[in-house]
């Protein structure tokens, strides 16, 4: 943007496109100005002048007679001048930045109303109406431009209305005029001064205090979270106001063009009449839907409805509108790209594609991986609004049922006794995550999506909701209570829905995600099929068509396989062969590390290890199925030391001896310790110490195969060696594996060639990796290893300690365990993609660590040029639907801001 | 090299130039032969055609046609034709690559000679002297041609000699044929031949097997360990045969232009009167010295000392040479740049710059870090011949005195008791590492200088031998014995000398380092001082004139800071902070972390600290002092978990209930476990965590800096934040450290400015070096994590395992704890130096780890442009030196063959 950009526009001379200079809703407002809607005079104060505030630190000189010339334009446009006593004009200041940042809107509306001016508005809608617009101003005046918390107006209202309080339109003109007077006896109190009684000094106090409002700690955080810029600055929109609370023939609304919750083509919207708009979306009065409006006000309602179409057609997305009726005649206040569930995503774009209204690409671009993962989750069967406890923020999505419990040790004991609970907390620290872990579901009253509790339960996949300010805990009592007067008692069932932030009383019942259970069908019965099936069954189909990422999935098992196949993973990227020793099977390496019985347990390893493969190959016939060689360290299948020294000591203290078996296993186990494990011996290094491990494995893969090829089918058996830091490893384990496989057929023919690839996740891998595709077929990146070394953070010790900090006190936007650190990682995936290529071009690569499973870390694996991405059955849909926005972004398509 | 290189080149054609291509001794033949000096005649076949020999694994086709002819010249200069009956030509086949190869000396001398032909040798010789020729060519065509191994030519001389063998000189003719009887019957036992009639066919044959020891498994692990490419090839020397052997007035001699051993200037050497050269080295007779020759050969030796006078112009440098007299007549054989000990590398060096011979830069090329490592060594006081067991590898430098123990477990009990233990095993493997650990010195019967045994000496610090071939151990018996019949039994006294390789028997004196005590004097007496002490002075004055890169220490205590100042430090590039921590100081940990008793333990800490810095920058007054902010995770100062629950488990049992605060002790206490330490809650992530505890250090150092600047002193501290992964940490941790100083001065004036910077020791810290730069004054490479991260190898885990493995299987060839990895490690740093000077040109840059001592990474440090490097004390004159010869090194003054 040019430094000379102009610090005021009015609506008539911007467009939707000056988003970046006007905000959004500035570029909105002139837009709809543009399009002749009914839209009330004014002008935004742009970025740029907020910018020059924040950087200065007071207001850009020129703006006060910029301000002064659009003021005078509005007066003559409106017939009404600031001040006036007999018909004042009044004007809404709110703010608009680039991004919708929910923490910090900042609104004061009925700015200019003085004690002189009271009067011209008392003529124009009457003293009830006039004294409302008073009390509104002198409160919003208080709160937002002298930063006086809400509590001391809430304790000056009950004065006037009981500590109850009272709703609003039950209030009378002496009501209304006491608040007035408690409320600025506040601002007094607080800050020395009265409201101002200069209209113009209340303005531009007004637009400092929505600068002012950028830096503030909420905003901060938020945007760190959300990755905007912190030099983006906000606008200011300064409008005629209009009324919707000057009797029944007024009232204001917010609508929908279409059902944000079910993308249903219908419009959708509240109206409340006789009233300003914040009424409408507080929920302090009952609003009737938009339907009635068109018995109420049959003209305006038409009105109305024309406009939502041709906003629809203009946006060619779903839009958001808010309107106020003023005796009668419709006003539009701002419109905006709306907001939707993560179902009617799918289907509004699906449907508005159908329509011809968007392309399939640009519907692609409507939904993401998010929305799509959401929808796997189970969700409640019915939700019930009369059993609705409180609302929070989303914070991990889900659903979950269980009972109410206020302390983390609690939480362990009962889940250790197989009680479901939910951990309700005023906030949770890093104490508390025993807790979070033992429960189904967490609910915090403070905290926001970025909060410890919120941070945590995503990482562990538990349900969250924070943020859910109505509720007061006492953990002490182990008791909560919601701000309408509801109890909460220790035991009490709960259902937490983290997909929208609502707690329930009660046990809610379950569902499980009817998308989830539509793509793992193997019969798709079409006709019979929700709308949002359909949707995501349309877009994923067209996510197919045009990505050039293939998606495989991580799988162990035969039945991971067939069911990732089912999602329609085309191979198995990650076979961990540890799978053989894990569970049960984990006395295996007792027997080869403690035990010396090599030879028989090394013999039943091979035998388990075939039958695996065998069925891998099977369920994923003529589809690449890569094996990775032994990966952890051998001491994570043995007992723990600290329980056998307990043993060794115990028995020794009873029995006043030593069992020299117990000791024994003590000592070897002892020795197997390592201080760093995840530095230690592990991958490609074990074959330096226990080449008949790998050799096992190498063995049954191989007669798996055969057999299969002998039954006529195609498996298409890979290897892949982890933990590699030099080409030297790499080599000799290359070497190891074919003699192997050699030795393994002796005489037997068969053509089957097994390609060996490495995994890159060493720095020094990623470094020399024109060395290692000499010795490679193909590369397959493991972004955690290569997180955890690039940053120097084990995820185990990471994610419950400084790194949750990191992340709730904005040190760091992203965990890098779960958005691929593009700077960092992403720099050495792209310097080994560019090596790797030049030593060997027809190198094949792909991911296979936890990021190839992340829709925002996708479109960086296309970008790159990796040919495939490697995760979980659960997430290979969304990684095809991100594999093809990613693909469809590449090519440029017209964009989209629903993300 | 072109590729159509000569395959053969005679002495006549070629120069000391040549070395590639004629190796280092056919070169230097060549290079004599120009000069004139008494040189038989002879040609080189090249490197060019081994590197054909290797690539193809057959003789190239045209190489028999030129050694035909290069064999028809040598038969008309010598007058003698090969396989002539009556005076036949006879020749040495000698191997020489470009690079010395100790572990593939391949040599046959006499080749040519026949049944047919003997008796034209006994009418040159006598026929005592043609049957020990015989005998010779029928030995090592053997050993060589046919690789039979030694102890089979042994055992069949026993027949002949008697097993305790016989000198040499004393066998007679019929003993010397009755020994050529017995080896050929050798050689048909074991290959089914005797030994080629064809004089051609024995001229071929140990061409060829020159050629095919290129690859020979040792000289693999040689190579690999010295860095020589493995495709260079060696080239072979045929010459006609001189005899040392023919009687009295012959015989032969190895010597040097000055005293090796201590680079006094005079000739000095061995000389072996009726014997062939391989007779002067092995030892098997008594030579007499050089001058002795003077009184034998008077005219011979004239001429020798003239011919070295010559060469050491020649070659600027000390030479060594072989040297045959046959019947009075002078032959050279060959000559190189001398071998010398690290003492006499330095007194010739600075002698010959003081001579004008070369220059002060040569002279510094000409000594190295490694050399100097040595000198600062303790040694034996005086080592005596007589009382010499056996002699092996230098594998570990250091002089050290002990008990034998034969296995590792004695030796971890008797070093717990007190005991200093020396141990003696055939070789080692991972299981014996605490027994190395627990020892003074480890000496091995098998195994080179990369062995298990010598690299975990190394990396320990252990004096170590290995390779003591004449050494056979019995673990069992716990006993040893030399094949001189020599034994040593357990708690037998041995002095073992690593810096030589040689095993005493008793207790020698050990002599602490004259090199290390003058350099650490503070009153040097220049005149009472060896030659070797004035010659270190002198080199290292000049290295600190050429070097670019300052040399700081890290230093911990005010003694150790005194003492690196003393050895040349120019400053402190790394306090730990955690040494106020350590030892008894551990218990205000414990207080911190576990009684809670936070106050009072802090104030302690504080004061401590305080101590500690003041003495520091007091000791370093007007230079730098670098303070790291608390580095290690804190469980490491706290009780193991493994030791309490043994402790909680044994009161429980004994008592019948458990221990509360124990029990609370060890919850504490494992709550504080981490998975992985070294990547855990550590470094600068202790902020986030416990910001108290780097205020206290802050605090105390601008008090300690405060008080000094109140004394009239100059301190120069500076404080450095570990372990950061982004920049928003360093921000942080910046914004913290600096509120803290200002607030410790509180109203105080001092203008001391206290640099910030920040240790790149992460992949990711290197990789945003840019933003990093913007909050910091300075950078300092933690090699040591830097190598952790990049190798995902943490070196506790890895050197005692597979790293070890890695090493002595040749997978590695070095580790790269040691010497820094160019390769991985290096472009890390040389893009962080990139990044970080591109957004702040004036950025400091400086290395902390364990690198900046070692002789060869110092170079790299040079070459990428840091400004220093920080090292522990006793390495501060050996990075001195290091960094004197990269600055020489980098302005490419005339090279050097001696390192």
């Amino acid at each position: 943007m040019a430094h000379d950009a102009p610090l005021l526009m009015s609506f008539a001379e911007g467009d939707r496109s000056m988003a970046g200079l006007l905000g959004g809703k500035g570029a909105n407002l002139a837009e709809m100005t543009r399009m002749g809607l009914p839209v009330p005079a004014g002008f935004t104060i742009t970025t740029e002048a907020c910018r020059d505030y924040l950087s200065h630190g007071r207001i850009p000189t020129a703006l006060p007679d910029l301000v002064t010339g659009a003021l005078t334009r509005l007066e003559r446009e409106s017939g009404r001048r600031l001040g006036d006593a007999a018909d004042p004009l009044l004007v809404s200041v709110r703010s608009g930045a680039r991004f919708s940042m929910p923490g910090m809107m900042e609104t004061v509306l009925d700015v200019g109303l003085t004690d002189a001016s009271l009067p011209g508005l008392v003529a124009r809608g009457g003293e009830r109406f006039a004294w409302d617009c008073y009390r509104r101003l002198v409160l919003m005046y208080g709160r937002t431009v002298l930063g006086i918390d809400p509590a001391s107006f809430e304790k000056a209202a009950e004065a006037v209305t009981g500590p109850a309080g009272r709703d609003e339109s039950l209030l009378d003109v002496a009501d209304l005029k006491a608040l007035v007077t408690e409320f600025r006896q506040v601002l007094r109190e607080r800050t020395g001064d009265d409201l101002p009684q200069d209209p113009r000094e209340q303005l531009d106090r007004s637009i400092e205090a929505v600068f002012a409002s950028w830096n503030s700690p909420r905003a901060n955080v938020y945007r760190a979270h959300e990755g905007i810029a912190a030099d983006l600055g906000t606008a200011v929109n300064v409008m005629e106001m209009v009324y919707g609370n000057t009797g029944p023939r007024s009232g204001s609304g917010v609508c929908f063009t279409r059902d944000p919750a079910t993308g249903e083509a219908r419009p959708y919207g509240d109206y409340l009449r006789n009233a300003q708009g914040e009424d409408v979306v507080n929920g302090s009065r009952a609003t009737v839907s938009l339907a009635d409006l068109s018995d109420l006000e049959p003209t305006a309602y038409a009105e109305l409805l024309g406009h939502l179409d041709t906003l629809e057609h203009h946006y060619r997305d779903l839009c958001d509108v808010e309107f106020t009726v003023e005796n009668g005649r419709l006003w539009v206040l701002q419109t905006r790209v709306g907001k939707r569930s993560p179902a009617a995503a799918f289907v509004l774009a699906h449907e508005m594609a159908e329509e011809g209204l968007i392309s399939r690409d640009e519907a692609l671009l409507r939904v993401n991986g998010l929305q799509l993962e959401s929808l796997m989750h189970p969700q409640f069967a019915q939700t019930s609004e009369s059993r609705l406890l409180a609302e929070g923020l989303p914070a991990s999505p889900g659903a979950a049922v269980g009972e109410a419990v206020f302390e983390p040790a609690d939480a362990v004991r009962l889940a250790a006794a197989g009680t479901a609970v939910v951990l309700v907390r005023t906030e949770t620290s890093a104490e508390d995550v025993d807790g979070i872990l033992a429960s189904a579901a967490v609910v915090t009253a403070r905290g926001g999506l970025a909060s410890h509790a919120a941070v945590v339960a995503r990482g562990f996949g538990r349900t969250c909701v924070t943020g859910v300010m109505s509720l007061t805990v006492d953990s002490a009592a182990r008791t909560a209570r919601t701000s309408d007067g509801a109890t909460i008692q220790e035991g009490d069932l709960l259902s937490v829905d983290g997909t929208s932030g609502k707690v329930f009383a009660g046990a809610l019942a379950v569902r499980p995600s009817e998308v989830a259970g539509a793509l793992e069908s193997d019969d798709p019965a079409e006709d019979t099929e929700q709308p949002v099936v359909r949707a995501v069954r349309s877009l994923l189909g067209h996510a197919d068509a045009r990505r050039r990422l293939a998606v495989l999935a991580n799988a162990d098992v035969p039945a991971d396989a067939l069911r990732a196949r089912r999602l329609g993973a085309q191979g198995i990227g990650l076979c961990r062969t540890e799978h053989t020793l894990l569970g049960e099977r984990r006395v295996l390496v007792e027997r080869f590390v403690l035990d010396d019985d090599r030879v028989s347990a090394l013999a039943e390893m091979e035998r388990l290890a075939t039958e695996d493969f065998t069925g891998l190959l099977r369920a994923m016939d003529s589809l690449p199925v890569v094996i990775r060689l032994l990966d952890p360290p051998l001491h994570e299948f043995l007992p723990g030391v600290e329980a056998l020294a307990t043993e060794v000591a115990r028995v020794e203290a009873l029995d006043g001896e030593a069992d020299s078996s117990l000791t024994r296993r003590l000592r070897v186990v002892r020795s197997w310790q390592q201080v760093n494990p995840m530095l230690g011996l592990r991958g490609v290094r074990l074959l330096a110490v226990f080449p008949e491990l790998v050799d096992v494995h190498v063995r049954a893969l191989v007669n798996a195969a055969d057999a299969l090829v002998r039954e006529g089918l195609h498996p298409r058996p890979e290897i892949m060696v982890p933990l590699v830091a030099d080409a030297a490893e790499l080599r000799a384990a290359r070497t190891r594996v074919e003699q192997c496989i050699a030795r393994t057929r002796g005489t037997r023919a068969s053509s089957l060639h097994i390609p060996v690839g490495v995994m890159i996740e060493l720095p020094r891998a990623a470094l020399t990796a024109a060395a290692l595709a000499e010795h490679a077929d193909f590369f397959s990146f493991g972004t955690n290893d290569l997180t955890q070394t690039t940053w120097g953070v084990s995820r185990d010790d990471g994610q419950t300690g400084f790194l949750t900090a990191y992340l709730t006190s904005g040190v760091l936007a992203h965990d890098p365990f779960v958005r691929l650190d593009e700077t960092g990682v992403g720099e050495l995936v792209e310097v080994a993609v560019g090596r790797g290529r030049s030593a060997r071009p027809d190198l094949g690569l792909g991911v296979c660590g936890e990021h190839a499973g992340d829709p925002s870390s996708i479109s960086f694996f296309d970008r790159v040029g990796l040919d495939y991405v490697s995760c979980s059955a659960p997430r290979v849909p969304i990684a095809r639907l991100e594999a093809g926005r990613a693909a469809v972004s590449a090519t440029d398509v017209v964009g989209s801001d629903t993300r």
